[in-house]
């Protein structure tokens, strides 16, 4: 089955203490939907502007994500550039132009509305309800977040919470939104804002997944070397999700979440070791699944006798 | 098998924005000892004052721990007492008062020097080193340290790190030992300082074991509800000691040292839900082994079909 990703397309600038690149694909929905075609067809829904490449429209065909909700705009792509300090664990905007994306109010193509699962990638919660409106019956509905909506449109994010399956967010938003410390007690109070899981990522500790009665943690992939960590929590949201649709499994339960968490933390960890996309765009299926596996050998400890 | 536990013994008195409690058991060598007691036999070394009350000796032979090696010494018992931020994820020492602290200089009773299994608990390395001096032939020796050490007496812990099967510590520790940011890179890094294990504890993200060729990695216990931290890295390195010595087994392995990392975090899930030993000393077996079980559900996933 497909799965609907929306979100930015941005030409993202990042530099990193050792390196520099300039005007590289980036956005949610660009990481998110590569993750996701990994493991089912995309359909695609974002905004780009006149200098946006034509060769990123033949990648995204080329790996079964259809850009046909992604309009051509009058104007300049979204544009984003960060500098990572050191250690690469904080993060400074250096610019943001939001060029075409100022107006973004995606319309959905008719034949994209009726697909089964959803993942508003990382937006204003406004522009995810809008999506979600112009879905006829979506089976499972995943939305990602961040600290900006928790801070600046908080009631636009707690009226879409109740119609989400799934909410993603990382380790402070979880905190910020339930303004509690306790990431346990967090996980469960976000639970009774709506949404019937939760996962929360914790980067380089990997992530937590709340569901009605039962509880997962898992650990991050061992990675010695991080080049850039753009884009880790859109592209673990679009494994995640990918997953899922892939599976076109009659009922999500928990088995089937834990497994997706695998697979989305999986991608994430080969997201971040190249800039922008570019170790995705290599990454084959037998990489991903001997990931997995290491996953599986790295968290795995016996029953008792 | 018996383990042998070295470290500190104190009366603390202990702050949390909640409540306070004065004069109550701790110590490295407190809580470690009594982690392992649910395992295996303990030989407890360490030094107590004239105003140690005689009942904890009472309750440590009703556990099985041995304090012939605890020397009652003139004078006043090692006093530390701190106060735990908000979030009770800082805390403050609000004082220290070594007391018969300050010249202990372990000697070990004769009857102790053939303990197969050593756990070295936090205090100076020169004193660990002391004592191992004393030991004939143990069979694992672990050890437990902490940043004071890694600022001051560095030489002295270079020199120990050869002489450990495991050494533990916590993850600020583990970047500060080896000036890497990476926790991968860290751990590994450790181990080529000399010790064939290393776990790094992480609080809430649990904890993470590097052997020469494995990985393994576990969250932590998903408390809601923590009443008082102390002695929580203490109990883990006890409990994880004691279930390696109990079982007795001839060759320790790496699938040994997950499940005994496990059982670590068992205990020092128990450890955190009351203040000082309180929690501790009315545990029992059943409760650790449904504990130990919860970790395996919350922790596993399947193979991939």
């Amino acid at each position: 089955m497909s799965v609907l990703v929306v979100g930015s397309i941005a030409l993202d600038t990042v530099k990193t203490p050792v390196e520099e690149h300039a005007d590289q694909l980036g956005g949610s929905a660009s990481y998110a939907a590569v993750g996701a075609s990994f493991f089912s067809p995309v359909n695609l829904v974002g905004v780009v502007g006149e200098d946006f490449p034509e060769s990123e429209f033949a990648f995204w065909k080329s790996r079964k994500i259809d850009p046909g909700g992604v309009q051509r705009a009058p104007g300049k792509t979204f544009r984003w550039s960060g500098e990572y300090a050191w250690d690469l664990n904080t993060r400074e905007t250096r610019s943001v132009a939001l060029n075409v994306f100022e107006d973004f109010r995606p319309q959905l193509p008719e034949y994209f509305r009726d697909t089964q699962f959803v993942l508003l990638a990382n937006i204003a919660p406004s522009l995810q309800a809008h999506v979600l409106n112009q879905m006829r019956r979506p089976r499972f509905v995943i939305a990602d977040t961040m600290d900006l909506w928790i801070q600046t449109t908080r009631k636009d994010l707690d009226a879409l919470l109740p119609r989400l399956d799934l909410l993603i967010l990382n380790e402070s938003e979880a905190r910020e939104i339930t303004g509690d410390t306790s990431l346990i007690r967090a996980g469960r109070a976000i639970r009774r804002m709506g949404p019937k899981y939760v996962a929360v990522k914790k980067g380089e500790h990997g992530a937590l997944l709340f569901g009605p009665d039962d509880f997962f943690s898992c650990g991050a992939y061992p990675l010695e070397d991080i080049r850039d960590p753009t884009g880790a929590g859109d592209t673990f949201a679009g494994g995640l999700a990918g997953y899922l649709a892939g599976q076109g499994a009659k009922q999500i339960d928990f088995a089937w979440l834990r497994r997706a968490v695998i697979f989305g933390s999986v991608l994430a960890s080969f997201c971040v070791e190249a800039f922008s996309l570019n170790r995705l765009r290599c990454l084959t299926s037998k990489e991903i699944e001997e990931r997995y596996e290491m996953f599986r050998v790295m968290s795995q400890f016996e029953v008792l006798p």
